[in-house]
């Protein structure tokens, strides 16, 4: 379905790359923006309920709860903690239309409080139930009309897509791609990009924001059902990741993949229950924060926000900090003559379906670089040559709930002396089998999606 | 896979089907089967707790609760009602071995308390965790190491797929089906039988028990994965259903079902909440039993059980009994030449996700032979001509939770003058789009898998 130059970077480009990055520099200094913490208790418009979590007084929009985990995965078998709950599903869109023979996407240069740099490259229209029900009784969101109208024949991608597991509880977001349907007119503030220039973007640290690196990473490009043209020569990687993108030769069946899925799903225990956050022995309120004793994981917030140009320009909420950082990294090594991707069944306490497929190494790190207990193949990556090293940049989490959170994705090309023989929560997949299950829901975790999106063909 | 005259009906299968169907009676007439009603409040071994909940004393095995549910998708919005809660994945599977190059399956001749027969056909396994742990003390499972064991060659379909939406709360089951490795011994009450056979007898009235149909549907006969050799000429009927799951042509394609999915899952909000059973308006204690103040819907029993024959040969546990019988209707329809299925997107509050494809028509019926308010196509299915009529038997749901839970299934071959234009919860299909759903898990509801599974080729 999408036919031409998905990835020219400037033949054609309605904006060079050069000029996205300007103007990306320019809203930040444009627009005023100003984040204030504060206690908690202290949070305009939210109220600590008896059970110690963090309520809006219209009970919309989201909350933050505690919950306990018991579960026979991994080493630590019960666990209290805090959570963000938000039991609505919300759109995440991107409008394409081709220019020059060319396909664009519509992207927002959006200011959102938790952004280390304020604003960053966001999906066409990025809106919660809440925002588009206007709760808040704001501006209706930008271009909304045009995913509620849409015609079958402009989807090109609707999915389900989950959010991160450990913060969030069983959120999903409508992950949707659209065709334009006429002219369209870039708003103030969006700006046309080619595919080819939002994967260059996302090889830079913090330009992508998260939701447009999930939305985006669910474009098949390469695959069978989108030709892959570009006037640029493929790189040697990149006819090896085409070739696992649209070849039907893998280590192992669908069938095989599924039933170990179901195997590992059917094993393991997973049990959530609302806990009081204020009856926790590890967590605690302590000068206007919840903080875990051990300094460890991440803390909440509070956050008063002033920003022009959104559809309300100031507010306060709750906001997960990180204490520690994740280190995401892809492993892909050539199998019998085609690129495998090592990846792993996760569970994680907020997830939709016990476990979702996730990067080969997803873990926290401390100050001193260290992972918290042992996490196969975490040395492997944390010391790998620098010639294997395929992709290696700090991107951010959702800066609409997650405040300063920047993470490091990695991916790396093993060498032939990287085992095949994988421990059983791991299993070696093509892209072919990957975008598989990318078109179903909530199979893929939003770490691995970042990472794919990312996937560099030239 | 599966290559071997897989409904062969007489010719090289072990049993004739009239040996199968006698040996069925003579397990009824050998069995004692004694099964008593009890107040629920004088259940050995169950418990009431603060909340009118019903809890086994050790915890383990099943409960049944109370739940509250607000959804803005059908006529009413909120309901209280009591559910069947078992937070684990049981297993339900089969033994697949190829005698005289027929393949056939290792079917046990089951006795449940709740069924109306006694003894119905079942799977190999069908354990939940507790049996498997064996939280009861009985004996292990018979074939449970086949299946922990079987190395993956031999796993042909192996998923989670849900139990009843509107009385188990969020279940899903294990659905596997493994080829035997070597010999393998029918162990008493168990008997070889072949897919035809399997289907002749979905044909007559409770004779294949609820998981049996359910393992049975995830086979894709006569798709492109798994030819369908039969010496006996198919019937015009069976070539347009193979064609129909063979073939990639369809009225709408994947990306379209799966965005007109998406889209409902985005639309309707489904929030359930724990809701003290003996606080309900419209439920209360009556006699011993859990009952709906208008006589609708179902009740809850206690009963006391002594079998002859299976791990624990006595035990008391409560049961749902039907007011009302279920309607469940699949509406076929030849479109631009291949034959479609009417599916509906259904939201049952007890679904893991929301809503699932469901059969054209499911619908509770009352002693008058009417649904409850309008149901669409319910009018068409209910007065349609005998010689649209493809299946039209009465079978059992799971025996082990429902008393004689009977239900009418029916397939309808709709005529010319049905109309294509369908309202917008309801979607045509072709059997390769359902087989394409079915591969992943919990997205054909147990109803439409009963239809599924009952398909009839010659």
């Amino acid at each position: 379905m999408l036919v031409h130059s998905l990835c020219a970077l400037h033949d054609g480009a309605k904006n060079s790359l050069e000029t996205i990055i300007q103007l990306i520099e320019q809203r930040n200094k444009e627009v005023a923006v100003d984040v204030r913490q504060v206690p908690l208790s202290e949070l305009d418009g939210w109220n600590i309920d008896e059970n110690g979590s963090l309520i809006h007084s219209s009970g919309k929009f989201f909350s933050v709860e505690g919950i306990e985990v018991n579960t026979d995965y991994g080493e630590i078998r019960r666990w209290t903690q805090p959570i963000i709950k938000q039991p609505e599903i919300g759109y995440l869109g991107l409008i394409v239309k081709e220019f020059n023979g060319i396909l664009h996407f519509l992207m927002q240069m959006k200011i959102e409080p938790g952004n280390i740099n304020y604003a960053q490259i966001s999906p066409t229209l990025q809106a919660t139930k809440s925002n588009f029900r206007q709760m808040h009784h704001g501006r209706k969101p930008l271009y909304l009309d045009k995913f509620e109208n849409a015609a079958p024949r402009q989807i090109l991608v609707d999915q389900l897509q989950s959010e991160h597991g450990s913060r969030f509880l069983r959120k999903r977001n409508r992950n949707i791609i659209i065709m334009a349907d006429g002219d369209i007119e870039a708003c103030e503030d969006f700006c046309w990009m080619t595919a080819g220039q939002l994967k260059a973007l996302m090889r830079m640290n913090n330009k992508v924001n998260s939701p447009a690196r999930s939305v985006f990473s669910l474009l098949n490009i390469g695959g069978a059902m989108s030709p892959f043209d570009d006037t640029r020569p493929l790189s040697d990687f990149g006819k090896a990741l085409l070739l696992s993108a649209a070849a039907n030769h893998s280590l192992h069946t669908m069938e095989y993949i599924l039933s170990w899925l179901t195997n590992i799903k059917s094993r393991y225990d997973l049990i959530v229950r609302p806990y009081p956050l204020n009856k926790m022995r590890k967590w605690h309120l302590q000068d206007g924060e919840i903080v875990h004793t051990d300094n460890k994981y991440f803390k909440v917030l509070g956050i008063n926000v002033s920003i022009e140009n959104r559809e309300v320009s100031s507010w306060s909420q709750p906001v997960i900090s990180p204490v520690q950082t994740y280190f995401c990294v892809l492993i892909l090594k050539e199998i019998n003559g085609i690129l495998h991707f090592l990846m792993q069944a996760k569970l994680e306490c907020g997830n939709y379906d016990i476990v979702e497929l996730s990067p080969s190494v997803q873990c926290l790190i401390g100050k001193d670089g260290k992972a918290n207990g042992y996490v196969p193949f975490f040395d492997y990556a944390a010391g790998v040559k620098p010639e294997c090293v395929l992709h290696d940049t700090i991107q951010s989490e959702e800066g609409g709930r997650f405040y300063h959170d920047q993470n490091r994705y990695m991916m790396i090309m093993a060498d032939e002396y990287f085992p095949v023989e994988i421990p059983e929560h791991y299993v070696w997949m093509t892209l072919n089998q990957i975008y598989a299950f990318l078109r179903f829901n909530n199979f893929v975790n939003a770490q691995a999606r970042s990472l794919l999106a990312a996937l560099p063909y030239i």
